[in-house]
C-alpha cells in the first residue's frame, strides 16, 4: 500500500477545503472524521478523481500515513482538540507531528506543547485565516512550534498557502503558542477593520444619505486606492448591490443588525489587558458587537431616548472623502495597536516575532489581506525596533495630512447622534499617544489621597506620599 | 481568660484600621500578623488603652477568640489568602467563620467557599471600600456568603460600617463570590469616575486655561450640586490648591502622569467581556491608565505627532457648565454600564442581587460615595426590573436636557486635540443604545460572505446563508 503524505482530522468545511488544497498541490491525503457520514459525503461529493484515502478509525488513519506523520487537526477549539490528541497519542510514533489548525487559545497550545514534545511527539499550533475560500485556494498560515517541525512541514505549507508577490503567505512564527497568538491578534484586527467599515457605512448612509448603489460605488472606488484596497472593502462593495430575490430589496437592509463576539476577538482584548497594552480601537469593535446584540433593548430604548436628527449639511463628495480619511487614519491606529500588542507579547513570552514578516504573510489569503500591509512590512523592515506604527514616516505623514478630515467626521457624528465608537477610540488613542502630559497626575494624586498609594514626581526621583488632609481624626478623639 | 469577639489577621494599614474600628464599636479584638514586628508596632503605637489581644502564633490567636469564631483575613488577594486559610483550617472548630476582606477574584471566593463550607466552616467573601480612612471610621461593606453567617456577623458590621441617612452601609449581598464581584464592579465604576474627572480637568486646564485656584473653585462648586456632590469631586477640589512646600508650585503639577491598572479594574472589563455586557466607559478608563503608563513613549511621540492647538473660543463660564454636563451625562452612562453588568452577573450566577440596595450601601464609606447614588437607589426601588439606568425617568430627562452640551464638549475636544476617551465612549454608548438599527447588518453580511456564518433576517424567521459570490472556482477547474 502506498502511504499518504498528509492527514486531516475533522471534515467540517475548513478541514475539507484545506485537505483538498493539500491534495491539489501534489500531496496525497488521508482523512478522518468522528462521524462516518461526513467522511462518506466528502468521498462521494468532493474526493472523486483525487488521491484521498478515507479512514473510518484512527487506527486506519495513522496506518495510512507515511512517517514521520503529518496530521492536521481541524476540530473545534477547546476540549475537542484535547480529545483528538488523547485518542491519537497511543497510535503515534516518535517524531510524528500533530498540527492544530483551529482557533485555539494560545495558552492551551503552550500546555499541549508541554504535554506532547517531552513525550517525543511534535506539535504545531497553526493559525489559519481566509475562511472557506482561503482554505481551499490559499490561506494565510501562522504556524508556531519548534523550528525543525516547521521545516519538515514547509514544503507543503509553502504550496498550499496563498501566493503573493514576495512569496507564500506562511512563515515560521515562533515557538509554542505564538502561531495561535498571532492568529488571535489577526482576528482582533479583523474585528477592528470590520467595525471601522461599519461606521463608515453608517455615516455614508445616515449622514450623507447614500443609497445602496452609491454605497457600492464608493466602496468599489475605495478598493482601487493604494490605502484601502483590501478584501474586506472589496466584499463590502459587492454586498451593497446584492438584491434579495424575494423582496427585490438590497439584501443588506434585510439582515438583522446584531453581531456576536467570542473567542479570538474577546481574547485579544483580554490578553491586551493582561499585558498592559492599549488597543482601544479593537476593544471598541468587540464592544460594538456586544451592544449590537441587545437588539430588543435597543428598539425599546429608541422610543424613549431621543437625539439630534438631520443630515450632513456640506457637499456629499467632500464628506465621502473625509469619511475615507477617517477610516484610513483609524485603521492605521488599529494596526498600530495590534502590532504593539504583538511586540509586547513577543518580549513577554520570548517569541522573537518578526513583525514585518507577519505583515507580509497577511498580504494574501487571510481576511485582512490588503495592499496596506506592504506599508507595514516596509515600516518594520526599515526599523525593526519601531515603538509604534504611528511613528513610521509614511503613516505619520498620512495622519498629519488627514487628521483635520478625521476630526471633522467625528464632530459630524457627535452632532448628528451617530455612534462612531471605533473612530472615536482611534482618535482618542492618537491624541493620547502624542501627549507628553496626560491628566493621570490627578488620578495619582487621588489614589494617594484616599489610599496612600504614593506617587512619583517629575522634578525628583523617589516615591512620595502626601497627607492631603488630616486622616484618622476619629482615632484622636 | 476573657475571650475576644473578633479577630483580624494581617496588620497592613487596612487591617489595622478595620481592627480599631471594630474595637471602638465595643467588640474586643485579637490580632495576628505573620511578622511579629508589625504586631509589636501596632500594640505599641495604636493599641494602648484599647481592648486588644496580640497573638504571635495562630494557635494563640484562635485560642483568644470566642466561638463560633469571627476571623477577618486582611492579606493580599491571591495565594496569601489561600496560605492563611490552609494554616487556619486545622485550628478551627465547626461553625467558625473566616471573612476574606481583600480584593479577591470572585471565582477564588467561590472555590474557597466550596472548600470550606462542606468541611463545616463558614466563609464570607467581603468587599471593603473606603481606603484607610473608611476602614477606620466607617467603610462600605459588601459581604457575600450564606445568609446565616451574615446574620451572625451583622451586629458588628452594622456598627463598623459607614452610617448614612437610611442606615449602615452594609447589606447581605448574596451567596458565594457575589460580595467580591460587587466590590470589583464598584472599583470598575471608581475607575470610570476618576477618568471622567481627569478628562474634565484636562479640558478645563488645557481648553479653558483655568489655573489651579480656578480648578479648585470649579470642583468645590460642583461638589455643592445635587448631581455631582461626591467624595471624589471633594478630594479633587482639595488637591488643586495644595502647594508643594519645596517648590511653591501646585503639587498636582509635579506628579507624574502615569497610572497603573490591575486587579479589580481590569477584571471588571474581562468579566464584562465574558458575560457579553457593554461597559465602554469603564473600559476606556482602564485603557486610559494603560496608555498613561507609557510615559517615555508619549514624550518621544509628542515631538513627532503634531496636532491642533488653541483654546476654547467661547465664554469660559459656559464651557465650565458644558464640561459639568458632559461629566454628569458620562457618569450616568458609566453607572448604567456597571449596574447592567451586575444585573447580568446576578442572573448568570443566580445571586439575586438587589441593585437599589447596592446603590444604598455605596452612599457612604466607599470611594464612589455620592448623593447621586440616592437617585440610582430610587430608580431601582421604583422599578427593580429596569433594563438600563438610562431609561429611568430622571436620568433619561437629565441626559435629554444636557446632551447638546455633552456633544459640544466632545466636539471641542476633537477640534483641539484633547483626548476624552471616556467622555466619547459614553456618548457612543448612549448613541448606540438608543439606536434601533446599528450597522452590524453589514458585519453579519461580511461574516456570511467570507465565512458562511449565516445571518438572521428582519422580515422573516430562520437562519440564512447567501452565496454572495461564486465560491470554490478553483475546485471547478
Amino acid at each position: 500500500m502506498t502511504l499518504q503524505s498528509f492527514g486531516v482530522i475533522g471534515l467540517a468545511v475548513m478541514g475539507e477545503n484545506i485537505a483538498l488544497n493539500v491534495e491539489r498541490n501534489g500531496f496525497p491525503i488521508a482523512v478522518y472524521n468522528r462521524s462516518r457520514e461526513k467522511t462518506d459525503a466528502f468521498m462521494a461529493q468532493r474526493a472523486p478523481g483525487r488521491n484521498v484515502k478515507a479512514a473510518f478509525t484512527l487506527e486506519e488513519f495513522v496506518a495510512a500515513l507515511e512517517r514521520p506523520r503529518r496530521i492536521l487537526v481541524m476540530v473545534q477549539a477547546g476540549k475537542p482538540v484535547d480529545a483528538v490528541i488523547a485518542q491519537l497519542k497511543p497510535l503515534l510514533d516518535e517524531g510524528d507531528i500533530i498540527i492544530d489548525g483551529g482557533n485555539s487559545w494560545f495558552e492551551d497550545t503552550e500546555r499541549r506543547t508541554q504535554e506532547l514534545e517531552p513525550a517525543g511527539f511534535r506539535f504545531i499550533g497553526m493559525g489559519v485565516s481566509g475562511g472557506e475560500e482561503g482554505a481551499l485556494n490559499g490561506p494565510s498560515l501562522m504556524p508556531g512550534g519548534t523550528q525543525s517541525s516547521y521545516e519538515y512541514l514547509s514544503p507543503i505549507f509553502n504550496k498550499i498557502a496563498a501566493q503573493v508577490d514576495d512569496g507564500p503567505c506562511v512563515t515560521y512564527i515562533g515557538p509554542g503558542g505564538s502561531g495561535h497568538y498571532v492568529k488571535m491578534v489577526h482576528n482582533g484586527i479583523e474585528y477592528g477593520d470590520m467595525q471601522l467599515i461599519a461606521e463608515a457605512y453608517d455615516l455614508l448612509k445616515n449622514a450623507a444619505g447614500l443609497d445602496h448603489n452609491q454605497l457600492h460605488e464608493v466602496f468599489a472606488e475605495w478598493n482601487t486606492t493604494d490605502e484601502l484596497n483590501s478584501f474586506l472593502i472589496e466584499i463590502t462593495s459587492n454586498i451593497f448591490p446584492y438584491i434579495d430575490p424575494d423582496t427585490n430589496l438590497p439584501l443588506v437592509d434585510l439582515i438583522v443588525d446584531a453581531a456576536g463576539q467570542k473567542g479570538t476577538g474577546r481574547w485579544t482584548v483580554q490578553t491586551a489587558l493582561e499585558l498592559g497594552v492599549s488597543i482601544p480601537t479593537i476593544t471598541a469593535a468587540v464592544n460594538a458587537r456586544i451592544i449590537s446584540s441587545i437588539k430588543d433593548e435597543r428598539i425599546a430604548a429608541s422610543k424613549i431616548l431621543t437625539g439630534p436628527s438631520g443630515k450632513y449639511d456640506g457637499q456629499t463628495k467632500d464628506f465621502i472623502n473625509k469619511v475615507r480619511d477617517a477610516l484610513y487614519c483609524s485603521k492605521i491606529c488599529s494596526y498600530a495597536q495590534g502590532m504593539a500588542l504583538l511586540s509586547t507579547a513577543s518580549k513577554t513570552y520570548n517569541w522573537n516575532l518578526t513583525l514585518g514578516e507577519l505583515a507580509r504573510i497577511w498580504k494574501g489569503g487571510c481576511i485582512i489581506r490588503a495592499g496596506f500591509l506592504n506599508k507595514i512590512k516596509k515600516a518594520f523592515d526599515e526599523n525593526a525596533a519601531l515603538a509604534n506604527l504611528l511613528l513610521a514616516p509614511e503613516f505619520k505623514q498620512t495622519i498629519l495630512d488627514r487628521q483635520t478630515a478625521w476630526r471633522e467626521v467625528i464632530i459630524t457624528a457627535a452632532k448628528l447622534g451617530i455612534p462612531v465608537p471605533a473612530f472615536s477610540a482611534s482618535l482618542d488613542y492618537f491624541d493620547s499617544y502624542r501627549r507628553d502630559r496626560l491628566p493621570q497626575n490627578l488620578t495619582q494624586a487621588q489614589r494617594d489621597y484616599f489610599g496612600a498609594h504614593t506617587y512619583l514626581r517629575l522634578d525628583k526621583p523617589g516615591t512620595f506620599h502626601t497627607e492631603w488632609v488630616p486622616i484618622a481624626e476619629a482615632e484622636k478623639k
